[in-house]
Order: structure tokens, then sequence, then C-alpha cells
């Protein structure tokens, strides 16, 4: 099971420390994303290279490959991939929503078609309860349906009162005790919704809430209005988790409305497409201007990237289609994340939160504005 | 400059020791191949952990991309990629052989297209010393022509002439002391040609010398044979590298008639294609078998890769594409091969090399015997 105690506050955004069964997670955190039982990538020496604790792996892609018998044999995720730091699953709501082909939702759960081979499958809340069971995972989270911003009222009402229904059957499904399973908050960016679906989970009493369904495609503004509205209502005394943010402007916008959990596939994703994160802003490593710059990617970081190599060699590995550039570019920018959300922990126990964020943003260009066009990276 | 000194002979197999500005080498040796200034897919940590001393850079390669301008402003290759120990650089007579476009070689050199965007290039034994002086590699090569086993008789004596030729060049274009060239031997498969090319060679005084040409189509027992009458006319203080050589079978073959220096894509080739390289044989990590092996790769291996995951993972990472599986297979099989050829000169120094490789040939079916069809992998 897991213990969530608060280290400090500063207006709105929190620091706090998560005990699990492999060990504790500081907060505000970012977890990288492993979404088949692998950080793209990246190895477990890597990973513990960049300050990760916590990592995260889907549920839906581990039960249609391999299988969960085959991870279950090894000793769940943790034996599988060799990580002995706390991992949290998600449980392929999302996934379905997104890649599964000829799904449908209705009471019992979801039926679509495996993404891989169009095999047909079936979740229900309690199917995915013992699927992340044998997973073994620290936190696994409830099925949940997702409705996106474009939906009807009537459609995110449904969304809404289904997955807190189904946040019913979860918690009566569980039979182990050293995994804690997280509520997921839904309801588009309808803000009546949402309060009352969160509170109505609240009621619930699980051990920790994810905020489910933002951004997927409804504006950026409109997504951290609705956290806000949704942590309001969530106990103070349990970790808040956005799911699927973000980039380095989104995680702080979120952190300063009390959010302490963050996955993303960003800081790999774009890492697989030559971009580092720098405290400088965003480096394009496939602009001409790096072929001949030695210097570091930032050099204000410590991560084996930085350590070791220059811009010219990793553009140049880039380039040269070497696969190191990928892979040490993924490890400066998780490290960059992990910094960041360390750094921006350290800001809320010396309650300079507001002023320090507002100096990265204006020294460095990692900024909450709402012009940051992040779908230009 | 390098030193060598013999540490250990057993019949014509040898244990040596390469002294260079970078560090010792203990032969016999195998290199993982750099081409591009990477070895697919590892760092030097990974590197270092497979127990690998000298690596190879192509200079063919890093001329066009970066080019030598930009690895000489990085303090050259040990700087660019920042790999300390010993690097030594293949000259690009190979690549332009196998690679450019349009290639032409007459007395004064190659003139290719760039296979990277046809831009027309000239090589010439000079230039080539030069080019690899900006380099700041440990250990150069001559610029060689290049006749593989299926020439005709003059076309075979013109190649080992005019390297010979370009050989006699380059050791009057050398400017740095600090870099060592090493000459390189070729005739085809033409006993009498490679006799005397070798003999005219040594008798040029070069601090090291390779035989080229080799293992580019000819039947294995050729190559073998035809290795084993070059080593008869080096002299005996000077290292040997045959160059592109190769796979397990392969170099324990070369190491018996007495060669010391190895350099092969072939571990992080066949890595890439799933195969890996044990002391009970080689896995492919494709075979249905290996979804639920929970066993390391190879139980008497010590590598990163055996340390921290079963055949079951590795196995998912290839079948789910997560570059993981590609890179951990490879930092195995270039450790299996760094392994081997160490076993191989304590065997040599304990004057039991022949026992130990039939030893090593009949239980683990790492063998020498001809039948061994090496293009099964």
């Amino acid at each position: 099971m897991i213990a969530f105690s608060l280290d400090g506050v500063d207006g709105l955004a929190r620091a706090g420390t998560m005990r699990t069964p492999h060990g504790d997670v500081q907060t505000p955190a970012f977890m990288p994303v492993g979404t088949q039982a692998s950080v793209k990538g990246l190895g477990p020496d890597d990973l513990r290279g960049c300050g990760a604790t916590m990592i995260l792996a889907n549920a839906y892609h581990c039960y249609l490959r391999p299988g969960a018998d085959v991870i279950a044999r090894a000793g769940g995720l943790h034996g599988f991939m060799a990580w002995d730091r706390p991992i949290l699953t998600d449980s392929g709501g999302f996934q379905i929503f997104s890649l599964a082909h000829l799904s449908r939702v209705d009471d019992y759960g979801y039926h679509f078609a495996s993404h891989l081979d169009g095999s047909r499958h079936s979740f229900t809340p309690e199917s995915v309860v013992a699927l992340q069971e044998r997973l073994g995972s620290d936190v696994a989270m409830v099925l949940d349906d997702l409705a996106p911003a474009d939906v009807d009222e009537r459609r995110a009402a449904e969304a809404a009162d289904r997955t807190l229904r189904w946040a019913q059957r979860s918690l009566a499904a569980k039979t182990r005790t050293d995994q804690a399973t997280f509520a997921i908050v839904q309801g588009s960016t309808d803000e009546r919704l949402r309060r009352a679906n969160a509170r109505a989970l609240a009621a619930l009493d699980f051990p920790g809430y994810a905020i489910g369904g933002l951004w997927v495609g409804e504006p950026r503004a409109a997504g951290v209005r609705t956290a806000a509205a949704t942590c309001e209502e969530l106990p103070a005394a349990k970790p808040r988790y956005i799911m699927g943010v973000g980039t380095p402007e989104d995680m702080l916008a979120c952190v300063a409305v009390g959010v302490d959990l963050f996955d993303c596939v960003y800081p790999t994703r774009s890492a697989r497409h030559a971009l580092a994160l720098t405290s400088h802003g965003r480096l394009n490593l496939r602009n001409a201007r790096f072929v001949d710059d030695f210097r570091p990617l930032d050099d204000t970081c410590d991560c084996a990237a930085c350590a070791q190599f220059s811009r010219a060699y990793l553009a140049h590995c880039f380039r040269a289609g070497e696969a190191l550039g990928p892979r040490m570019v993924s490890v400066h920018n998780v490290a960059f994340m992990t910094r960041l959300a360390g750094d921006a922990r350290a800001a809320i126990l010396a309650r300079r939160f507001v002023d320090w964020r507002r100096a990265r943003s204006e020294q460095h260009r990692i900024t909450g504005a709402e012009t940051t066009n992040v779908s230009n990276v």
C-alpha cells in the first residue's frame, strides 16, 4: 500500500512524499513512460542516472504483449523490467480509446480489437484490477470511460458516471493489499461535471486520485482550468496525478494548481525527433548550427549525455542514424524533467514557487504563458 | 607511437601487449566497430562494461560526415566520441570498394562519388594519412587497393603492387609521431602474391601489419590458409591485424595461425537481428521458445545484459520494437567477443590453446570446423 504526506505547500502547489513498497517518491514527480514495459531506449541504469524514481507502464500493452502470464512468472513488472523502484500502471482505457480498433464501451466494460493483430478482447473494471494485480505495480489505475473535450454534455456525463460506478466495482474487486488503486476523475472540460465526479470519488476514499481525459485536444487553458477545479474537490491528504502531462510548461502549470504526479512520452518522443529540452530553451539538433557546436546540450545539467557528449556529436549521431543520439537525448530530456520537478519541489518547500516559476519562464523560456504552442515541437 | 611485445606463444598462436598513447591492448583482442564514430547503440560506458579496449572507426565515413574538420576541432575522435581508450581508424579503401558509387582506382588514388550525396572526391595515400592524423587515432591504416578473390591474377598482382607503392608513399607522408601507421597486405587468395607482398612490406619496417582483402566472399578455408601464409612472412615482433574478421569461429581460426587483432560488425549487426552469441551456441531471440524463458542469455556471462535481463524480456523488446533489445544484445555480443579473445589469450599463456579451442568447439559449438556456415546467421 502507499502512504502520502505533505511536506510543504505554497499557495496551491504541494510538495509531498509518497511511500510505496518499492521506495519513496518525492513530489512533484515526473514519471517516464515505459508503455510496453520499456522506457524507449533507456535501461534501468540510464533511468536511475536520470533521477527517475517512479516509472509508468501500460496494462493494455502489457496484456496484449507479452501477456500478464509471462510478466507474472517473471516476478511482475519489477522483475521483468529489472526496475526495483516504484511502478505505476495505467489501466488501458486511454489506449483502447486511442489505439484499439472497433472499440465499444458499455456498462460491462470495453470490447475491442487488438491494434496488433485484430484479436477480440474485453476489459472490465474487475478484469483490469486482476490484470494489474498480476503485473504487480505499486500503483494501479481503475478502468475509466474517457470522454474528450469535443463530446456533448450527455456523453460527458455518461462517461463520468460510468467511471464512478466502475471505480466502486474496482474497489470491490481488489485482492492485493500491497498495491494502491487510484481513481480517475472524468467529466471532459465541463467544470460542474468534473467537480461532481471528483466529490463522489473522493467519498470513496481511494488512496490517490488521477485526473484523466485532459490534454487530449482541448485548448490548453481549458485543461489547466479543469485541472484546477478538480484539485479543489480532491482531498488534500491524497496524491493527485494528472495523466499524460506533459511538457515542462504544462507540468509547472499543473503543479501551480495542486497536482503532484505527472507522466508523458514527451521527453522521450521529442528526443527521438532530435529535440533537446534545456534550461536555455529547446534545441532542434537537426539545425545546421549544431554541426560544430562543441558545448554540452545544457551547461547546467549533469546528466550522462551532458557529462560526455557535445551538441556536435549528438547532432552527428542523428544525421548518421546512430541510435546513440536518440538514447542520449532521451537520457537528457528525462533528467531535465525530473530535475525540473525536483526544482519545483525545492521552490515549494522554500515558499517561493511563484517567483521561481516566473524566473524560469523569463530567464529560460520555460514558460507557463498561454501562448506557448507545444504542438510545434 | 606504439610498442608491441609478445607475452607468450603457443604453436603459432600469440599473446601480446600493444602499448598506445591511450593505453595498452592485450592481444588477441577484438575491436568493436564504430564505423561512423559510434559503435551502433553503445556508449562509452557500455563499451567499457563489455571489456572493450580498442575500438575501430572508419576514415571514409568520418571524412564524409561529419568531416575531419569537425572531429579535429572536437579534439580528434577521442574527444568527439568521448572514448579515452585506443582507437584504430581504417583508411577507407574497403568502404570505397563496397559503398561508393562510380569509384575508379589508379596509381594516384581513388576517385569516387559519396554514397551519401553523390559528391565527387579523391583519396590518395597522402590525403588519407593527413585525414587520419586529423582524426587522431592511435593506429591508422594505409590506403590499400583491394582485390577480392574473384579477380584474375593480373588484377590481383596490380592491387598488391599498388598497395606496396602506396605504403611507401604513406610512410613518406606521415607527420605525427604519436600515431602508428599499419601497412596492409593484399594479393587476393594467391599465396605466392601474398607472401611476396608481405615480405616487401615487412622490409619497410611498419610498426604493425594488417591482412586485408579476405573474408570478402572467398571460401573460408582459403581465407584461413591465406592468413596463415601471410603471417609466416610477417615479422614476429609486430602486431598482426586481420581486417573484418569476424565470427567467434573465424577469430579463433585466425588466432591459431598467428593473428593478434580483429574487428567485425558481426556481434553488433547480429544483435540488431536478435541473434545472441553464447557459450552454449547462438540464440535467435525471435524464436517462440524464448517468450517465457527467464534465464539470462548466457549463464556464464557477467555482462550488463545477463546481469539484469532474461531472455524473455529481451525477446519481448525485439517483438515490441523496443530499442533496449538490440542495445542489450549488442552489449552481450561484444562482451562475448572480448571475453573469447581474453580466454584465448589465457589459453595461449598457459600453452594449452589447441586443447582449449577443441574443448570450446566440442562443448559449446564455438567451432573452428570447416563445416561451420557463418552465413546462416
